[in-house]
């Protein structure tokens, strides 16, 4: 071990390593790692008027203003429901989505690193985020991005100063030629997917979950969540995992996983259905079109481990959705968040959440990124 | 005067009456009217932790979560310009731009006073805003905007639910169909640019900057803000007026206009140009494309009688500050709010911003709305 208050663990297997910003995968069985603290305790660093364990200092945080967004209920729909609904508005982060709560502590740990030029593959959310906080570190970004991601995307990326490659073909072809040009180019491949640091910084989500409603009667049961990479679902998981250990809550949320019916590799994989990344098909929720997540059976575990559940839903569900958060609630998201909202009413019918249950659901991002289904 | 805590004052001559949504301008010199308290102690409600007069009860705002934006330095361009600038992330609103500061004001007044439809005119942030809110508050809108607007800001108008009107011709033209609209159906002219609540809901920005650096040595000397009606501007000055009276503060920051070489009208004011609002030109920066703001007069009396003064910038400036803040500080802003950056050399090279003050300007609407000049 080095003098790093914490170390990696792989999060399927046993193996554990000294931190380092190009190790991305276990040797033992390849999956990725995740952070672990020697002592939670003294891993704590002051954020937001919340103490969290976290794998940098405060003086070294890369900031543009991200975290602390405001939770809202959403009196109408949970009438219409009758549970109690309510959504963090995680698209009031720097560039529009959450993604800027984990590109804040990974851009900064590689800072620390001495890490002066990366290459990262994002479907656009967190290509623009991490070209945003590449720029404010003068860290040289190198972004691939699938050419279907929607011009707003695109152009935000652009804009932020990041070197910006479009890839034709599938989402997945956008992570090959990322890692192909960091290896030719001897650049650190700085995947949102696979960096442990990543998930340190969305975790701060589950973290500020806690401190608003510590005490409330209100304190979310279910908290559903949009899942393609899963990098916010095992953020929240080892957020409240952390407070658990740490004796602050004594009950962890059920949490949740929403997909496609045109992408669905964690519902697949649970239950067993005739899916395969071969026959996906397009939907308009981007965000999660994601065939096959790096991190797929360390989501599931932690799935099973947790008593959350998995629902898809139709490209129709998903528009019904957005519109009814927008002309209901004023709230104007993309369609990937709507997929989660869309997941409520299943959830319902199927029992999983009951009447009159506290249920959280993220905006993770906001319409104006992603114009296509209005 | 009826029971309210507050009446309406003319914003140019003495003229008072009784407050009521119907009443746009006073009857005497046909100025809009501003919200006056009979006492400021005892309008006093508690909003985002800070005790702000206001025109109306806590339980009946109509909220989306709107304020309490984060307040960032930036460092790069500090350096670089030589004094201590920070920006307020204003396009952390609901909508993505100030406006909804206004916006949760006047349309929590509005249901109060039992309105049930409206119209309105807006080049787009505005529109987009007040369409959130009226869902929110189940009133009906009717929103009237150019036809040149963007067409992120015109989809953010009709997604929210308001019936959406295209207009033909200059921004002003927007503002003739509205009215007119409003007369013909009986429902009432929610103005943005007239209504006092708005103004009421835009002061909030300078409570929170009062309470955010109250007792720091960094509290800002200028404030420089893109003026078109001038809502924001009025906002802010009259917050600092209200701590000014309480004894909160002793000393009123210099409030700074910028407006741009194609639409001048402000400038053209103060500095005697032959600019007339017959010859102007189109400007990327759509917030600020006013050539007759309904305030003008009032908002040029402000400016002299707070040592504040009017600069003008072109369109190169705005599109080379819009870049600069993406690339150098990983903000993405809109075109309207590069241009009071893009204020800051020409106030700084005659001498109104001395070397080593603080300097706070908002960013005011998000880029993702306007992609023109990328």
């Amino acid at each position: 071990m080095n003098n790093s208050n914490y170390f990696f663990k792989c999060s399927i297997c046993e193996f554990r390593t000294c931190p380092s910003s190009d190790k991305l995968n276990c040797p033992d069985c390849h999956s990725p790692f995740d952070v672990n603290y020697i002592s939670l305790e003294d891993a704590k660093i002051k954020l937001n008027s919340i103490k969290i364990p976290l794998p940098i200092n405060s003086a070294s945080i890369v900031s543009l203003g991200e975290g602390n967004t405001p939770t809202i209920k959403l009196d109408n729909l949970s009438d219409k429901l009758e549970i109690k609904l309510s959504t963090k508005l995680e698209y009031f982060n720097p560039t529009g989505s959450f993604k800027d709560r984990g590109s804040s502590i990974m851009i900064s740990c590689l800072k620390k690193a001495g890490i002066k030029e990366i290459a990262e593959d994002s479907s656009g959310n967190a290509g623009a985020s991490i070209s945003a906080y590449s720029s404010k570190a003068q860290i040289r970004s190198h972004i691939f991005a699938p050419s279907s991601a929607p011009t707003a995307k695109i152009n935000q990326i652009k804009v932020y100063g990041a070197n910006t490659y479009l890839v034709e073909g599938p989402r997945d072809q956008a992570t090959i030629e990322a890692i192909t040009f960091a290896e030719n180019h001897g650049v650190t491949y700085a995947s949102h997917n696979l960096s442990p640091y990543f998930i340190e910084g969305t975790k701060i989500f589950g973290y500020e979950i806690f401190r608003d409603f510590y005490d409330s009667e209100n304190f979310p049961e279910h908290i559903i969540l949009p899942v393609g990479n899963g990098s916010l679902f095992l953020g929240v998981l080892k957020s409240f995992h952390e407070l658990f250990l740490d004796n602050k809550i004594h009950k962890i949320p059920k949490i949740h996983a929403v997909q496609t019916e045109s992408i669905q590799p964690i519902y697949s994989t649970i239950f067993k259905t005739d899916w395969n990344p071969v026959n996906q098909t397009k939907t308009i929720a981007g965000g999660i079109a994601v065939a096959t997540p790096p991190r797929l059976n360390q989501i599931v575990k932690e799935l099973q481990q947790n008593d959350g559940t998995c629902e898809i839903v139709s490209e129709k569900e998903i528009i019904e959705w957005q519109l009814a958060l927008a002309n209901q609630e004023g709230l104007y998201i993309e369609p990937t968040s709507a997929a989660a909202f869309a997941g409520i009413s299943k959830l319902i019918e199927s029992k999983v959440i009951q009447k009159g249950a506290s249920v959280l659901i993220p905006s993770t991002g906001i319409g104006l990124k992603d114009l296509s289904p209005i």
